[in-house]
């Protein structure tokens, strides 16, 4: 299995996804403005994914200061924490990530600059391999939700460049085709920056799995004519009553199946859920940049001054979600009822941290 | 407004819409290979120009053969008619516009070479002048349909450089404007050709209409934030029950429409109704190339060899349909019973051919 990130030394060492399919080159990240423009560029992606690089970069960007004065080492990671915290905004896992981060902070206040950081990086590391618990875990959730053979419409990339592990919509798949099952992967490219075309196809492809690229515009016309069984995709954040902030294009996938009568699946682990808020109306939605519209491809592919509409993600509220398939079992709905084994500290989340 | 082909001389002049938005570029098309290139390469698209630019190509093709002895001229043209009509599989304006011509050819069978090529000439010229009149008329119609101020959402290219007029689906829109109505569109991208950011936001854009260019995936969450008051699209055929086989997109947009409650309008023609078919899964759907997703835009978008499943077109079931925008006015369902309007030789096409 390919690694989206792992420690190098005390670098985070990152397979750089704007580079894929044509190039599969890893590069090592060590001060915050680094870590934080990997993320802001998407070299690194992926809600899990950007939670774990956060942590990992935080405690990166620390190792060449711990030298400092006590105060100004941890005002330096306020500060660095900060900058990471801010690079975007949809992901929860990022921020749930640090929040992580700043609880080791106050729990080892006193401690030594070594030590702390000692603790930041083995925090950084018990996060990475959380991750790639939980992701089986979702996997073999999901198992059960794939006939044999099943033909999966999926979206966005949420496999192993998302993650630490096997990916959260992905997670399923790849169990399902190392158990011997036939599978078959539709995936819509995923405009602007084509996460499925790129990076999905890419990574099902070397491991075997049958994959079509689909134009995101084709996805209703794959649903009517290549028999697709299921639709599974990953989220960035869900709120309390089950609503999904994910990948631009996820709410239109989530009206095509329920029209044509398709269990629409979404995979994601616990941290992807926010109960501090109720409504996906309260999710902040981050805004692309026009020109990955206007001139995506190094060509102009729009009027030079048109105006653009472009948000990242969207909201598909809960109404139209089939399951939750989580580290924590197949959540249905009720969602106000059911998602409520996730606020509760257990399962891998505190087993990996005693 | 902009003229997406006109007579040259004898020859066919279309502005290369393959260049834009970057270049408008007019190039001169004389040869039936050209013209069969130019159809094929999409140099030239849109239903009714399809059609347009063959009868006109068919009678350019055949100019400098008119000293030929009378059967082999008569030969010639049924082969570079053969040639045209297999250009592109899928609209049926192309094929309704050469049956024009045979029967030009039919009726002028006893002529003289050069008299029935000044006939032929001329048919195309009606044709072209016809659909000029049908724009129109199409605009006339579609113009109750939109409230003051309108967000209008439409798909791929349906304007002034699809038609020889101010267009289909664009039609309504271009005369709101100029009567000085308050009109805003919103135009999905259209993968794999980008025909809405590179064409409508070109055409829109010049006549001053306010335009928003949108991811074909984001098309859900445009209806969902940006107050969306209608969709309209073109058709590239239109089945005796209403089915409507259009650019690739168009079936995933009449559901989310639906979904949201908002009024899907199919704006076309009488010439784009076949009923020789009843239904929409009668009509060939042309297949595009493979390459145009995996590297689309001159670079690599996709794994080498992945498969790729690339239909130019979808079939939208009459069901959601809310109207037809035609020449001869609103027709809603049961379009069993209204569309048999457009079956009797009555209008404009009886007015331009007497």
């Amino acid at each position: 299995m390919i690694s989206a990130m792992r420690w190098h030394g005390d670098a985070v060492r990152i397979l750089d996804q704007t580079l894929l399919p044509g190039e599969a080159r890893e590069v090592d990240l060590r001060t915050v403005e680094e870590v934080a423009e990997a993320i802001r560029s998407l070299r690194v992606r992926g809600a899990p994914a950007i939670g774990i690089a956060a942590a990992m970069g935080l405690a990166a960007s620390l190792r060449p200061f711990v030298r400092e004065p006590r105060d100004a080492f941890r005002a330096r990671l306020r500060r660095h924490e900060a900058v990471l915290r801010g690079t975007r905004p949809t992901a929860v896992n990022l921020g749930w990530a640090l929040d992580r981060m700043l609880a080791t902070a106050r729990e080892f206040e006193d401690a030594a600059n070594a030590d702390l950081w000692d603790r930041l990086r083995a925090e950084a590391t018990a996060i990475l391999e959380e991750d790639r618990a939980l992701c089986a875990r979702i996997g073999e959730a999901g198992l059960e939700l794939l006939p044999d053979p099943a033909v999966v419409l999926t979206h966005c990339n949420t496999g192993a460049l998302a993650t630490s592990g096997i990916g959260t919509a992905l997670a399923p798949i790849y169990l399902a085709a190392q158990r011997g099952r036939r599978v078959r992967v539709v995936v819509p490219e995923t405009r602007p920056l084509l996460q499925g075309s790129r990076l999905t196809a890419w990574e099902l492809s070397r491991a075997g799995i049958e994959t079509t690229v689909i134009a995101d515009n084709a996805a209703a016309a794959a649903m009517q004519r290549l028999g697709v069984d299921l639709v599974i995709v990953g989220a960035d954040r869900v709120t309390g009553r089950g609503d999904v902030a994910n990948k631009i294009g996820t709410y239109g996938l989530a009206i095509a199946a329920r029209h044509h009568g398709i269990p629409f699946y979404v995979a994601a682990p616990y941290s992807t859920f926010d109960f501090s808020i109720h409504s996906g109306s309260e999710v902040p939605i981050e805004e692309r940049s026009a020109d990955e519209i206007r001139r995506g491809f190094g060509r102009q592919t729009a009027p030079e001054r048109v105006p653009v509409f472009s948000p990242a993600f969207d909201v598909t509220p809960a109404e139209l979600v089939t399951a939750f398939v989580t580290d924590r079992g197949i959540l249905r709905p009720s969602y106000g009822e059911s998602l409520r084994v996730l606020r509760s500290p257990a399962g891998v989340s505190a087993g990996a941290r005693s």
